[in-house]
């Protein structure tokens, strides 16, 4: 399995962007400490995405960033991207594993305990837990999980866990602290003012809450790659 | 260039289905003598889109009957289909090809002679003319081009053309005239109460207008494979 450091994990909203360039946005994150990028489009024309997906490809890639394309597995192929992020009702794991390139990243989010265990089953890269707070970002999610269902799929699945929905300095380090392996952020970053900064603080607040966690064996997430405390 | 009949070319959209299922209706079609089928979704989740593309595959391909994808390349992939369609606003049609098994077949919808003629020098298998007269089915479509529209596109270029657009058994004859080498019918074979029959009507047009038709010479269609006259 390829390692990947899923610490801050943005995902895309142009929506969020306040007129702001997306690669600019993406850049700044990195720059800040963004360690993975999910594109995500919605109601954007093909040709666009797959532009916008070749941009970010072409930007990422000499810093060592994995690009991830959230659904269609035809857009991140034609943009070389490093994998795809799958919902439950997308194109299957194992079907989006054999159109791509030998070690590309497929996840997948999870809804809750069987989501995951059955994503594990499946051959996930990892799993996104989702959502574990409430957020405004998404209007078509299960209800939250909170910190209690998050460490309940920890306990449930060995695969790296990325949390997502509602996610922010101020709950970052007690997410950590529940077992996810990374910080997926949406609004914290495209949102907000200096996305670099928030980035940054973000990554900080990662940094921190991994000082004062237990040791990965005791959370059954022992394939991670980054250092523990 | 793979062999392919386009005479009729059967789009699906479940919404004009009345409840029936959507592969008892192409297999009706079929059984009446459409000779191509493109699989069209719109709003429905990427895995119930694979496992109805997969079930007509898998009913189409003995039959000898392409089943061709509307604009997801993975889902065609992944289903094993014949190909791919893409409207001009999807994947481009090299990428699509690259993508792509060695001969499968890549169409594009074209609105203009421009668009057509950019689709056959981007290396287009088939250029779906749309639309020729006024549809209810589809409303984000241009003006109709009208009779007089198909044939400058005709003029143009040498790919297959298949109509689509409010076409009928009642205008069927005029469409051929005008050029076409196929007919693509969406709501005169889905909404019909007998499907086999209107597809059985429409092909006996079809063959009729052609018995009627100038040689395939004096139109700049010579990739066909139907016999002519």
């Amino acid at each position: 399995m390829r390692s990947v450091d899923y610490s801050i994990y943005l995902v895309t909203d142009r929506s969020l962007a306040g007129g702001r360039s997306l690669p600019d946005l993406v850049c700044a994150a990195v720059a800040g400490g963004a360690t993975c990028v999910q594109l995500r489009e919605k109601d954007t024309a093909i040709r666009d995405f797959l532009a916008v997906a070749r941009e970010l490809r072409a930007l990422l890639q000499p810093l060592g960033v994995p690009l991830i394309v959230n659904d269609r597995v035809d857009v991140a192929l034609a943009a070389g991207a490093d994998g795809v992020h799958l919902g439950q009702q997308d194109m299957p794991i194992e079907v989006a594993r054999r159109l791509g390139p030998p070690g590309w990243i497929v996840g997948i989010s999870a809804e809750s305990v069987e989501d995951a265990v059955r994503a594990e089953r499946e051959g996930a890269d990892y799993i996104g837990v989702s959502p574990v707070f409430a957020t405004p970002t998404k209007t078509d999610t299960a209800l939250p999980l909170g910190l209690d269902g998050l460490r309940a799929i920890r306990r449930a699945v060995r695969l790296p866990l990325v949390a997502i929905g509602g996610i922010h300095e101020g709950n970052a380090r007690e997410v950590i602290e529940a077992g996810a392996d990374g910080l997926a952020v949406v609004s914290a970053i495209m949102a907000a003012p200096d996305p670099r900064a928030a980035a940054a603080r973000l990554r900080a607040a990662v940094d921190a809450a991994r000082s004062r966690r237990p040791a990965a064996s005791d959370l059954g997430s022992d394939q991670k790659t980054h250092g523990e405390g």
